[in-house]
Parts: structure tokens; C-alpha cells; sequence
């Protein structure tokens, strides 16, 4: 559908009467190198083949040598943990919420201790989207079986107890059935409700795998998927769409963190300046990456001011640093709170 | 299990081989009064029905009279969003994240312009566990039928583009597997791992049922659930498990809204003093709702200190307002900016 076309009609979704989700029992343990397709039973076309992705690490090799002993493995995994850190977004007391390298965030990084042999902790595939083509191709190869396949990690909420799985990789399928534009049975336009199927089916088949470890894959049919080229990673919200880059708690201890990289962009230095609220007898302007804050007030509340504005562009992704006091000038780069990685 | 039980072996899931997802097809459009259950299909002992909750919110008379025209249809929804307000968590140009009467965050409060007819919006259901349970009761009641009853949502999820259906009330299932204290099998202890089995389903069910309207309904056949009276409600996250309150950029915004009610709790004021960077030459202490900030700086840092104090104590769920100066005195209250109701 173009932009140009007339709103799809009430009905158009490609739904099915029924589908199942069945588990893949019986598998073996399986280890670095070991082959997942000819473990797999037998497959129809078009069904969409759940995997997750701590066999996907075990495969490929993705897991990290720990000494023994329960303290030194989660000793190992707060290293791990800390490695594959891009942004810590959240922390209250030994809780970790970061997004990781793949941009997913997750409490500890998506690193995981469970359902790994003694002696190793599982980092997350590399490329999750790259997984799940590779299997695909396999698939269509060795089986000749016209598949989809996800690959899942579990994943809490920020409002939500408990966990539940989502798509972390995908192939053939898209992540998203966007239904932006169509209208409803009374002809009212559905206007954002673009329903992410793949972390609906990730969800789904979690109610077969479980989470002891030994049903790592389950295999679903009936659900009418287009071949699309669209990566899981698509999923991810980011930038300006993020509304919950740093936790609420943790956007003031983000002020003292890291050095900056990088120019702030004139909207960020706006956004920050709009969020401050209003003190009689204080204005703003800005140029280039320098806030000037002019001040008819005394310095005790102008440094209030000033203390909020700071937090305010934190909240921006921006540090700002006090460089000269008549007026207040204000000097702002690009946060580097990312384990001294730029912001793209 | 007791906690003093030893860890459950693996394998002590109760996990079905596969499971299926039907829709209900063919269903009328419901009005206030009308009856579902006569409408159902026939059901097994053992099913779980899954109805959307705006067929619960028309069957039950949620809806609200609204004017013609999209325009004066958009205005009313803005009016019944704020009617149905608790918390602004984000905000962000046209699009609210609150927190709703029912305890749920979620976009625009979970009220609804599409799917209803013309000149009405619909509210969500006054207590959809409530409504859960009865359905139930009318099942066993008129149909002799054992099942277990979902009502979902559609939300957002903060770093995920795309929506999923969640569980917002429930009756006969539990709405979280907990599997803390059981091993996996390599025998690690599974820490964390409750899984919200009633928003997995919830997903499940929405693969069939669609978004245009014509499917309001699905039954779940073959997942194995154990009775209960817990309500989805106690899936919602909230107080000191919440870390993301209020949105990224929404924190700052907040020092500005609304009068305190409720006195400020100890543990809050000693977060908040915790959060903000430490500063050479100044100290803090306490005593109820008054923080004393001792600073041998001069006045112009010091009230960048106390403006990110203001930050910090907002990210808490206070309000502080500075009421001496020699040395600085914050009167901490709890935060009323929900919409005039104290925090329980």
C-alpha cells in the first residue's frame, strides 16, 4: 500500500482461524559448533521455527569461561554484564537495566547464567537477525522447508511484573503488521496500531519452551506470514521515540557521570531549555553548543536554575559544564555516558 | 512449595506439548446489556476464553457520547484521557503515557477511539478482574463449562516500536508462573524467572484476533493452568519497583507541578540525597520533611546542588520547596501531581 491509497477496508488483515504452537522435545545438549538442523522434526512449509537464543550462543560459541563456584560466576557475569554495556538506563541496587550492544535493553545486558554448564555464563548471539537467516537458509537447504524464524530472549517490563519472551532475531518474517491507515469495522482510521506479531509469537511459544532449559525450540503453524527482509532489530525504539532513555531516579546521578563527545544539536539544547520551568527574571539563549542564562535574580537562585537546566539536558543526552559566571554560560557536548562510546 | 522446600528439580514445569489458538468468528456487534455468553462457541473444560476488553467496556455501557465530526471525537477522547488520569508518566508532544485509575501505564490511558460506533468513545472496564470473574461464573453458570477467562489490552512498550496485548483482568489462571527457587537443568537456581503467563497468552490470542474489530474473541486449548484467585492487577509494577515513574525528560518538568500532600517517607529523602553528585564543601542532614544543605561555597553553586536536589526529590515522588536560605532549607512533601489525588 502507498501512501496515496485509500485506507485498506475493515478485514483486510490476513488473520488465521486457529494456529498451534507445538514443542520441540528431545533435544540433546547441544555445544559450539553443534548442528541444530538435523535435530529439528519435521517441518511443514511455512511454519515459523522459535528458537532461543541461549542455544543459538551455545552453537555459536558465545559463552565465556568462569572459574567455580557461585560467587565467582556472578563475578564473571557482572564483567560480562559491564562488557556488553552500551548505556546503563536504570540501576537500583544490584539491578541493572542497560541497553546492550544489539541496542536491546534489558536488565543485565541480556547476559545470562542459567541454563549454561558449570564453568561458562552465555553472552547473547552477535547478530540475532544473522542467526536467524543462517537457520533459515539451512532450512530451505538441507530440509527444503520454506520457513520463518525467530529467535527469542525473555525480557521484563518496566510496569509489568514478570518476564515474557520477545524477538530478538528474525528471518523471513515481519517483525511488524503495521495496519497504519486501515479502519476499523466502523470505519474509524486505526491510527497508530502497528502490532509487533514477532514478539506476540516469541510470547506464544514461551508457553511451550519454558524457561528450565530443556525445550528450547517450538515450532508454530498456521500463522500467515509475507516473506519480508525486515530484521528484528527493527523493533527497537530509539532516539527522539525513546521516552525512557534513563530511569526516572537516575537521570541527576547521570550528571556527574562521563566526559562528552561530540556536538549537542540545537533541538536537544531547545528540548532541554523547554523542559526547565519558568523563573521570573531569567532568560536563555543559545549559539552554537553555548547556553547563556541571563539572570536579574540573585546567584543562589540562578544556580537553582542552573542545577535543573543541567539535569534537563542530561535528560537530553547532553552534559553541560558551568564555563563562565556573568552571565551563566553554559558549554554542552553530546553525553558519553556509554562506556566511552559517542552517541551515533 | 514452602520456602523452606529445597529448590524444585528441573523439569517441575507443567508445560503443555503444544497448544492452539482459535478465533471467534461471526460475532455480533455487542451493545450495553447484551450477552456474551450466548454467543460463545462451544468450549471444553479446561479452555481459556480471551475477549478484548472493548467488548467488555460495551457490554458493561464504558462508552461515552461524543460529538460528530473527528475533531470534536479527538477533543472528547483528550477530555476522557485526563478524566482517566492518575499519573502523567511522559509526555512528549501529542502523546501522554499515564498511569490510569486501574493502575495501568500505557498511551492516552488506555481510552479508545477506533473499534466503537460512531458518536462514543469507550472507557476500559471499571475493575476487568471483576468483569473476569463473572464471565467465568456465566460460563460454569449456563454453559457447565471449567474455563479460565483473559481480558486484554493493546499497549506500547517503552524501547519497542510496536504494540502487544496484554492481560488486564483474569479469572481461574494465574497470571504469573513463578519458577523462583526452581533449578534448571544444570542445576543453577533460576533467580528472577516469574514468567506473566496471562500477557503471553494475551499476545497468543491477539495473533487471531486482529486489530480491524471483527474478532473480539479467542479461546486458548491445551495450556495447563492451575486455579487461583490472583487478579491481573497484582501483574501491575508499581512504588519502589518502578523505576521509570516518570519519563526521561519529564522529571525536570515535574518540579514545577502541582502543591505536596502526605508527608515525605525517610527512605525517599535519603534516595534523593543519594542521587545527586556529590560537591566538595557540602553537607546534608534531616529531620522529617526538612533537609538542611550545609554549604561553605558560595551561593551560586550552591543552588545548582539545590536545584538538582529539587530534580532528585521529584524522581522520588516529592515536591521541595526551598524555605530559608541560612543555611538552606527544603520542606519535602509527597508529590500530588496526580491530578489532586495523594499518593496512597
Amino acid at each position: 500500500m502507498t501512501s496515496s491509497d485509500p485506507a485498506t477496508p475493515a478485514g483486510a488483515e490476513d488473520l488465521p482461524k486457529s494456529f498451534s504452537v507445538h514443542a520441540v522435545t528431545g533435544l540433546p545438549e547441544f555445544h559450539h559448533g553443534d548442528d541444530l538442523v538435523g535435530h529439528l522434526p519435521a517441518l511443514e512449509d511455512r511454519d515459523i521455527v522459535v528458537v532461543t537464543s541461549k542455544v543459538i550462543s551455545k552453537i555459536e560459541g558465545r559463552l565465556v569461561a568462569v572459574g567455580d563456584g557461585e560467587e565467582e560466576r556472578q563475578r564473571a557475569r557482572e564483567d560480562a554484564i559491564t562488557g556488553q554495556t552500551v548505556a546503563v538506563v536504570a540501576q537500583r541496587g544490584p539491578t541493572r537495566i542497560v541497553r546492550n550492544q544489539l541496542g536491546l535493553t534489558m536488565a543485565a545486558a541480556g547476559i545470562d547464567a542459567s541454563n549454561v554448564p558449570n564453568g561458562v555464563i552465555a553472552l547473547l548471539p552477535e547478530d540475532p537477525d544473522a542467526s536467524a537467516r543462517r537457520l533459515r537458509a539451512a532450512i530451505r537447504r538441507r530440509l527444503s522447508r520454506d520457513v520463518a524464524v525467530i529467535i527469542t530472549d525473555t525480557v521484563g517490563r518496566p510496569w509489568r511484573e514478570g518476564l515474557v519472551d520477545i524477538a530478538i532475531g528474525v528471518a523471513g518474517i515481519t517483525p511488524l503488521r503495521d495496519l497504519r491507515g486501515t479502519l476499523d469495522t466502523h470505519g474509524h482510521p486505526l491510527a497508530v496500531t502497528a502490532l509487533a506479531q514477532a514478539d506476540e509469537i516469541a510470547s506464544a511459544s514461551e508457553l511451550v519452551r519454558g524457561k528450565v532449559g530443556s525445550v528450547p525450540v517450538a515450532v508454530v503453524r498456521g500463522i500467515p506470514w509475507q516473506d519480508g527482509e525486515v530484521a528484528a532489530s527493527s523493533l527497537i525504539r530509539g532516539g527522539e521515540t525513546d521516552m525512557f532513555s534513563l530511569g526516572t531516579r537516575d537521570v541527576v546521578p547521570a550528571t556527574a557521570s562521563g566526559a562528552g563527545a561530540g556536538i549537542a544539536a540545537p533541538q536537544q539544547i531547545e528540548a532541554a531549555l523547554a523542559a526547565v520551568p519558568e523563573v521570573d527574571g531569567v532568560s536563555t539563549s543559545y549559539a552554537a553548543a553555548t547556553i547563556a542564562v541571563h539572570s536579574r535574580i540573585d546567584s543562589f537562585e540562578t544556580g537553582v536554575y542552573v542545577g535543573k537546566l543541567l539535569v534537563a539536558l542530561r535528560a537530553e543526552g547532553l552534559i553541560g559544564s558551568v564555563a563562565s559566571r556573568d552571565p551563566v554560560q553554559i558549554e554542552t557536548t553530546v553525553a558519553a555516558a556509554y562506556q566511552g562510546r559517542p552517541v551515533p
